[in-house]
C-alpha cells in the first residue's frame, strides 16, 4: 500500500513553490516557482531510484525500470503547473500520487514486468500559453510542436522562450517515446463525489469543450460628450454578449456550461469609450452535438448585437476538445479496485479537460477521480482530505499492478 | 491677430512627443513623454520673454509680465497630458493657444496691465491618475495635497513618485498664487458646433460628472466542472451592470450620458469563473439631481443582481464634479468677440471636464470652443482644422484684451 503520511508530506513540501497569502498557488506553467516544482521532482524521483528524463516540450519522465525487457512503460502523470489563484491539489496529486507508487515499489521491493513512468507535464492549465493540456497534446499529436512552442502569454512571451529561461527543455522530440498505458489521478473539481458521499470516481470519459477568442470592434470616443446615440461602444454590445453565455448554457440543461474567464478592455480609461474588447469564451457538454449547438447561438447573438451596436465582432475558435471515452479494461481495473478496497465508488464523467483526455488518443488510458470540498477548485480555497488521496493513490497503485499483468 | 501658422507648427512639433502609429498621442500625466513636451513648453516660452515656475503638483506657468504692478496675472491655460489612445488636439490647442497669445504680445510689443499666464495643468485626462482635473483641483482646493499625491496609477505608483520620476516638481505650493481671471480654449469633443456650422462654442458652464468604481465579488471556480447552478460568477453579474449604465442614461434624454470605460477581471484566465470584477462608470447630466437620480437606480439595480447572482456588490463613489456656471461678464465677452469678428457662434454647456471646471470656483472663468471632426475625441483620429484652431485663438486673445480692462 501507498505511504499516506509521505504522500501528504509531498504535497505539502511541494505547495511552498508559489505559495499564496490565501494558502493556495500561483504556480504559472514556466515561472520561476514552476522551476523549483520540477527541481524538487527531479531530485525526489532519484532519490527513489529513476532516472529522470525531459523532453522538448519541458514534460519530465521519471522512469522505474521493469522486470521484463522490450515492454513500453506504463504512465502515470498529470501537472505541476496551477491557475493564477489556484489549489494545492489540481493535477498535483495525480503527480505526486505517481511518486508515491515509486515509493512503494522501492521500498517493497516488488518489480512489476513494465517500466513505470511517473510524467509531469507542461502547462495543462491553459492559464499561462492557451490551449490547456498544450503539452500533452502535442505528445498525442493533437498539436504541432511548432504550434505549441509559439503560443504567447498574455505578456507576448513565446512558450519557447519561456521554456529556455527556466532550462526546462530536454532533448527528446516530444512524444517519441512509446507507452503501454496513461493512469491520471486527480481530484474530480466539481461537487458530485462529496454529494454522493464517494471516495472513488471511476472516470469513463472527458466532456467536450471549445474555447474562443471573441473580439468586438467599436469606435473611441469621449464619455462626457457622445451622446448615447451617437455611440458605437465595444463594452456595450460586449457585456450582452458575455451575458448571453450564461443564457446559452442555462438553456441546454442538465450539463451544459458556458464561462467568459478574460476580458481585455481598450484603451481602459474611465472616460473613453471603449474601441474595442477581446474576451475568452469556454463552452462545454458531454454531448459533442450540444457544444456545437451552443456555438450556434453565441453566433446568432453576436450577428445580432453586431447589427444592433454598430461594432464588429470577430469569433475565433482557438481549440476544441472533442467529447472523449476512456478504456474499457481500465475503467473495469479501477472500478474492481475500489471495491476490492470497499472504497465507495461511482462512474463518473470528468468536466475538466486532462493531459488523460489527449494520452487517450494514443494509448489506453483511464482516470481516478477523488473528492474535493464543494467541488470548489481553481480557487486557493481548494481542499481535500488526506485519506481521500491516500485511497485515491492506493486505487492508482492496483490499478497499476491490473495494467502490468494485461 | 494671432500667428496662425506659428500655433499650427507648435501643434505638429508637440504631436512627436508621444506620437502613436495611428497619427494621435499617448502622452501619458507625468511619462517620459510628458517631460519631452514640459521641456518644450518650458523653452518656446522663455524664447518669447515669458518667465517659468512649477508648482508642486507639477503645474507649469508661464509669466509675461504686465505694466501695472500689484495685479495679479489673468491665466490662460488647459493641459498637455493625454488619453492612452488621444488625440493631437485635446488640452493641447488650449496651452499652445496661450502660447500663441504671448507670441503675438511680444512680436505687437503690445502690453497688458496684467501679468498673463499661460498654464500646463498636470493630470487633466485622469487616465493614468483619477479623478481628472487632479492638479486644478488642488489649485482651487477642491482636493488636498496630500490626496492629490497619494493617487495611484493601474500600475500601484503613486502620484508623488512619479512627478519625481521625471523631475517635474517646483518648490511653490500649489494654489498659493492668486489669479485675476481664467480663460481656456478647447475643442468641442462633441457634435454639435459642427452639426451647427458654429467655428465658436460660447460655454457657458460644464456638466455635472461623478465617477465610481464598483467592485463585484463572487467566488472563483472551474469553468469545466461547476454546474451553472451553483456558480457566484462575478463576471456575468458584472455584465447586467455595465449593460444597466447604458439603459439607466438612455432613460433620461435628451442630455444623460452612462459610460464604462475601465474593467479588470480577476484571475483573468479562461477556464476559472471570475471571482472578482472591478469596473468604473462615469455618470453625466448637465443637471445634477439627474446624475444623482442615475445613482440611485445604477444601486438599485447592483441590489437587485447581487441578491440574483449571490455576490457582494460595493460601489464607492470617486470623483463628484457639481456642474458649473461660468462668469457672466467673461462669458458676454467670449460672445462679444465672436461677433466682432464675425465667427458664428452659439452658447454650449460642456459634456467634458475641464480645468475651467474648478478654477470657477476661485476666480472668474470661461471657456472658448471650436469643433473637431465628427465631434470625435478620446480618439487617436481626434482631428481639428487650422481655421478654426486659429479663429478660437483669436477669441482667446480678444476676450483676454476685454478681461485686462474689467
Ligand atoms: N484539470 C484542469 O483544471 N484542467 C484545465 C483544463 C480545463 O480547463 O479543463
Ligand atoms: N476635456 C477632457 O477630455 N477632460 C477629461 C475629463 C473628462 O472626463 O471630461
Amino acid at each position: 500500500a501507498i505511504d499516506s503520511d509521505a504522500l501528504w508530506h509531498d504535497i505539502m513540501e511541494t505547495a511552498q513553490f508559489g505559495a499564496t497569502e490565501k494558502g493556495g498557488l500561483c504556480r504559472l506553467a514556466l515561472s520561476a516557482e514552476d522551476r523549483q516544482v520540477r527541481n524538487w521532482f527531479t531530485q525526489t524521483a532519484e532519490a527513489l531510484g529513476a532516472t529522470v528524463t525531459s523532453d522538448d516540450m519541458g514534460n519530465q519522465f521519471a522512469r522505474f525500470e521493469g522486470t521484463e525487457p522490450g515492454l513500453a512503460p506504463i504512465a502515470i502523470g498529470s501537472h505541476l503547473d496551477t491557475q493564477p489563484t489556484g489549489g494545492k491539489y489540481d493535477g498535483i496529486i495525480g503527480v505526486l500520487g505517481g511518486i508515491a507508487v515509486l515509493r512503494t515499489l522501492k521500498e517493497s521491493g516488488r518489480r512489476l514486468r513494465h517500466p513505470v513512468e511517473i510524467v509531469n507535464w507542461t502547462n495543462e492549465e491553459g492559464a499561462r500559453f492557451a490551449p490547456a493540456m498544450l503539452s500533452s497534446g502535442v505528445f498525442a499529436k493533437i498539436f504541432t510542436p511548432d504550434f505549441a512552442k509559439s503560443r504567447v502569454d498574455a505578456q507576448g512571451k513565446r512558450f519557447d522562450t519561456a521554456l529556455a529561461s527556466i532550462e526546462a527543455a530536454g532533448d527528446e522530440p516530444c512524444g517519441e517515446h512509446p507507452l503501454a498505458a496513461y493512469l491520471e489521478l486527480h481530484i474530480e473539481q466539481g461537487p458530485v463525489l462529496e454529494a454522493e458521499h464517494c471516495t472513488i470516481g471511476v472516470v469513463t470519459g472527458v466532456q467536450g469543450m471549445r474555447w474562443y477568442e471573441v473580439t468586438v470592434t467599436g469606435r473611441d470616443s469621449h464619455a462626457g460628450t457622445t451622446p448615447m446615440t451617437m455611440r458605437a461602444d465595444a463594452l456595450q454590445a460586449a457585456s450582452r454578449l458575455m451575458a448571453s453565455v450564461q443564457e446559452i448554457a442555462l438553456n441546454r440543461p442538465p450539463h451544459a456550461v458556458g464561462t467568459v474567464g478574460m476580458v481585455t478592455v481598450k484603451p481602459n480609461s474611465r472616460n473613453t469609450i471603449p474601441g474595442e474588447v477581446i474576451f475568452s469564451v469556454d463552452l462545454r457538454d458531454p454531448n459533442d452535438d450540444v457544444v456545437i449547438a451552443m456555438e450556434n447561438s453565441f453566433r446568432d447573438r453576436a450577428g445580432a448585437l453586431s447589427r444592433e451596436y454598430g461594432v464588429s465582432i470577430g469569433i475565433r475558435e482557438i481549440w476544441d476538445s472533442p467529447a472523449v471515452h476512456f478504456d474499457q479494461r481500465l475503467i473495469d481495473a479501477v472500478s474492481f479496485a475500489a471495491r476490492a478496497q470497499h472504497l465507495p465508488s461511482r462512474e463518473i464523467t470528468s468536466g475538466a479537460g486532462h493531459d488523460a483526455a489527449y494520452l487517450a488518443r494514443i494509448v489506453p488510458t483511464t482516470m481516478i477521480f477523488v473528492p474535493c470540498a464543494g467541488g470548489i477548485s481553481h480557487n486557493e480555497s481548494e481542499s481535500a482530505t488526506r485519506e481521500d488521496i491516500a485511497a485515491g493513490a492506493n486505487v492508482l497503485l492496483q490499478t497499476l499492478f491490473i495494467a502490468d499483468r494485461q
